[in-house]
């Protein structure tokens, strides 16, 4: 079972505690100079940051965020993440967030047309 | 302390449970068509969508998304919901999810300066 | 659609930012406390706190845990809801979490004797 | 950075989709099967399991839920996982959340006495 590595389609919100400052955008933009190494597919948005790709790597870059904000002197950090995986059917390679956002484009944009 | 109603920035997950279909974005379209009813500001993104407001009306609005969704035949519903409040200083209403993500780029965008 | 109050069972855990201290224990003891004072079934765990009631007075707990750890000293607070409403079936008021909780103990009961 | 595995403290919910039927609870039981094997410390509650452990082998035990579950009929699943990691203090190896829960037990303790 542990074999494979499924392809995950995530996002996650990550929140350093105990640094005295309520700001957290610098802890944030260090985050993102992480993510851009890894070149894994993300994008940030107001409360999270959609990442995907094949679950090893996912996990990792989360891993190396909770690095790199310790490092930047958070003693401690919260992260939230949403996790999603499928067997049904392929998910096109770094753009399962937004094939899913278009599916719901798609269908509200029938509603207009109607 | 009750009293209050704090503001609230958000972003929220719906997941519709025992359908007997993998495809969640009808489900999701319905939620699109709730939130534009409310006046709120919101934004859908790839694993959720951002949305803010007094947290009596963006809590209003995502039960209503509830009760919508299993109208449309959804028996289950598991939702995730991120919630941020401050005290420290004002938000700027309807632009709190927006403010914070331009913040992270803005110092992202003195590295490239740098 | 929102004449209704749905049930919810939930569970929520609230980080308070910028305090200064990478404890937070003193503010979820402020959390208990708003919560028994609510007279809503609820159970603390290590990483966050099983709620259930209609959907108004679950919401209004939780921000009421937010108003009181923002006057414990806080600027900023960052929680993370997970809720479910369902309707199959009716939620046994109050036990709602122990009846799930149930079910996957007797199903792995049946493993032993088998 | 990615050579340390931190030890990390956590807590997650997995919920099937697509699979027919509301109860999600044979399913969780697949996962407290795949949990036991795993040798990891781990707590199922109402709403989600308290797991701890090194980063890398928390991660992996998630994702092999994931396959079990999958390899149990469903043929999508959306886990929220919420995760702590601290470096101002050493966790106690495999009581982490337990102590967590301790000490807010042991402040309303003193309520009590005073």
């Amino acid at each position: 079972m542990s074999s494979t590595d499924l392809y995950v389609v995530a996002d996650f919100c990550l929140i350093p505690i105990g640094t005295g400052e309520s700001s957290v955008a610098e802890h944030i933009a260090e985050c993102h100079r992480v993510l851009e190494k890894s070149g894994l597919t993300f994008k940030m948005h107001g409360y999270g940051t959609n990442i995907e790709g094949p679950w090893s790597e996912v996990s990792q870059v989360i891993h190396d965020c909770h690095a790199a904000v310790h490092a930047k002197g958070a003693p401690r950090i919260a992260t939230n993440v949403r996790i999603g995986t499928r067997v049904d059917r392929e998910t096109p390679v770094g753009r399962g967030n937004e094939v899913k956002l278009k599916r719901v484009e798609e269908i509200l944009a029938r509603d207009e047309q109607a």
